[in-house]
């Protein structure tokens, strides 16, 4: 083992605020064990086996006081998340004795952690990289089950093999460089130099492999924002409500920023689309008021796909026109709906006379033509990826700027060696970008870039 | 140890919803182990050591796609929560991630939980009685100190020591009285009904003592509704601002059952204030409008407490006598603010002229007087109760039902001796308080009841 550095003993609830059955305070550090025994009314924690519960009462020493019956998880270093000593009292749920076992750890040595300072340390340890530290926030925040999936293979290491590969290639190369500088009497320079070419050109061509991932990764991560728009009446509320109801998606309703919006986030065919302003939709679209033509543009503007119904039992309104013209730059499939009751408009009438692409007849009502629909999000979606389901994703634009830093400077690798210039030059591009791709994983990350990522982190984790 | 009543396995997220660092789902039941253990790569789950944590990863098993990285905990029966094999399997937070796991515990044989159901699963297998479970969902909803130390008292067993030696003592005079009646040759009959009468007189003494402590103990639970009134500008939001952010008080913002509302919870000398409508005041009260008249007649109507602020620079003015007026049959203290310039009023001129008790000088500016407000409301609240803080008390309606239902039955008996009826009829009143008492620690519940009480709480715990 290498020796840790050594850290005070930090403290945190780490179970989400609220009335549950089930409170964690945690505590990491040398003094963990020490801090919550003093507390603990039960067996000696000092002299119990490591990643054992221990039943008992956590006491005020002052005035002997029962503060919460609880049990305590003693993990001692360094199998444990820190790879430090790790306490977990695990209590009775509620704000008041929660926040009151936290105050008096506070007061007995340990310190207020801040957001993300356990998984900190686990990184400053070496137990995880920065991409995994990334996947752990990632799936937190995870809204879908193909978001989830992301993130934890992430976690499992598969973005940091690919990266940790690309660097070993990028280093075994600048060996054969060292070499050949510092024993210039063997005349390798041509070898060199194609060797060179051959390796950065190949690692490029991998890191664009990996940028193409990038925008699914950043939808898988968000969700696809998607609205629905037609005239009221159309199906908005049918179709939104087959889309969220139906057993097949999970469907998470999270406050929004505003009081007025919810964000709903279901999962079709793989895709995770974020359902846009769908506040007003849930009621009924019976009110023609309810979804106002500024509203309609604003929830266009925030999509990336728009899913436009109309009325195919009537002839196309002005407000048709109008959402027809507002969403023809942006990714979108039109849905000919009511194709149950008399036809006035078909996908073909609509191509032929106004160029619409992408239009599918359905009967919303009769729940038919759907399967279309859900099958032309996932077309939309997927173009141009072969096989989602195993590609190593990048899944944020910390990740996707690195890489794009690492590609250029292989970019300059491969111009230097076509215009000749001197190996030891060329040479400084290609550490530079084996310097990149370390940052991606923490190895060679700046400290002021390593707290700045760890403070976006929820508090506890 | 007692033979347990078999129960099925269930499962339930035991931590509040949200995004939080960690989250638990939790089995209780006969399959426990084996349900979690299909799902766990890492040790045989079946062949640790009870109470051990074990890391590894929770999977599914038909496409051996990682799921999370999970520390699971091994409980098994008897030394757990519910007398039954435990399971917790703690994960990385998250709502899909945890959402799915429990899915999948479900779809091998777990039964989702109902709420309470852990908590009846510790009562019905004797581990806890009814008095204790109900002290765990008040610990959980505890919004002040002084709630979670009655709380955890009761937790504790301090109530339930109690009802037994009363229902002890009943019992023993029971068995006297059935050794009489069985052998009448020895003619006991008057010492028989001496003793009867003594102890259904000490039993309902005691009672009575306890019934004392509910008002007090039902506040401990809610906090005593407290609201601030004043014309505008006469300091209210100074003497929130003291009372709530003075570092003595633990306070919790809670959002009220309407958006406008916001419920504070201060604990001043060891009372509980729910502190009602403070929502308008928070703001500022230079604002004329800002707390009409209506609002304040609403706020005095829920309140149990006033605090009534009066400007004493000032002579009274119409609105104070109106408020002054609404409030003379609440429990008040008048607080004459702003002493620090002019004075124009005095506590005993209010006294003198108007027959205003309870009034306090003060400068909330100054914080001059704010100590005598405090000892005020702490006098008001403990009147008539000694040592506050170690009397046992009641804190539920339940409670306090079937205690005066015991009393009604001791005061049957009590009345029965006196007029001469038979001692076997007697006996039956003596019974029923017996039984009585007995359904406050689920001795003698009926099924309903049970069922009734534990729907209350909530899922996972």
């Amino acid at each position: 083992m290498p020796t840790l550095t050594e850290y005070d003993t930090i403290a945190a609830i780490s179970t989400p605020m609220g009335e549950g059955a089930i409170s964690i305070v945690r505590l990491s550090g040398e003094d963990a064990v020490t801090i919550a025994n003093h507390f603990f009314k039960g067996q000696d924690l000092e002299h119990v086996e490591s990643h054992t519960i221990n039943y008992g009462h956590f006491i005020d020493p002052e005035n002997s006081n029962l503060i919460d019956e609880v049990m305590v998880s003693v993990m001692r270093a360094p199998k444990t998340f820190t790879r430090e000593d790790i306490i977990e009292i695990n209590c009775h749920g509620g704000i008041v004795a929660t926040n009151k076992i936290l105050q008096m750890l506070l007061g007995y040595g340990a310190r207020m952690a801040e957001p993300g300072e356990f998984t900190k340390r686990a990184f400053l340890n070496g137990r995880i990289d920065l991409t995994q530290a990334e996947s752990v926030m990632d799936l937190i925040r995870a809204k879908t089950d193909r978001a989830m999936q992301v993130a934890v293979d992430q976690l499992d290491g598969s973005l940091t093999n690919l990266i940790k590969r690309l660097r070993q290639e990028i280093l075994n190369v600048l060996a054969n460089v060292e070499v050949n500088i510092d024993y210039p009497e063997y005349d390798t320079d041509e070898l060199t130099t194609k060797m060179l070419l051959e390796k950065a050109k190949l690692v490029s061509t991998q890191i664009d492999e990996l940028l193409k991932t990038a925008k699914q990764g950043k939808i898988m991560r968000q969700g696809l924002a998607t609205a629905i728009v037609g005239r009221p009446n159309v199906g908005k509320s049918s179709l939104l409500n087959y889309l969220t109801k139906e057993e097949k998606a999970i469907v998470t309703n999270i406050p929004g920023t505003t009081r007025d919006t919810v964000e709903e986030y279901v999962s079709i065919n793989g895709v995770p689309l974020k359902l846009v302003d769908t506040a007003g939709i849930h009621d009924t679209d019976d009110i023609v008021e309810q979804i106002g033509v500024e509203r309609s543009k604003k929830a266009i503007t925030q999509a990336d796909l728009i899913l436009l119904l109309l009325d195919g039992s009537e002839n196309l309104t002005t407000e048709d026109h109008n959402l027809l013209a507002l969403t023809k730059d942006k990714k979108r499939i039109v849905i000919l709906n009511k194709m149950d009751i008399e036809r006035q408009l078909t996908p073909e009438y609509l191509k032929d006379e106004f160029g619409i692409e992408n239009v599918v007849a359905t009967s919303v009502k009769l729940q038919t033509g759907l399967d279309a629909v859900e099958q032309q999000i996932a077309d939309l979606f997927f173009e141009g990826i072969e096989d989602s389901n195993n590609t190593v994703m990048v899944t944020n634009s910390r990740q996707v700027g690195l890489l794009q830093q690492a590609k250029n400077s292989l970019n300059e690798v491969i111009r230097g060696i076509e215009v000749g210039m001197p190996i030891d030059l060329v040479q400084i591009d290609m550490t530079n970008s084996w310097d990149k791709l370390g940052e991606i994983t923490g190895e060679s990350a700046p400290d002021e870039l390593i707290t700045q990522l760890f403070s976006q982190f929820c508090l506890g984790k």
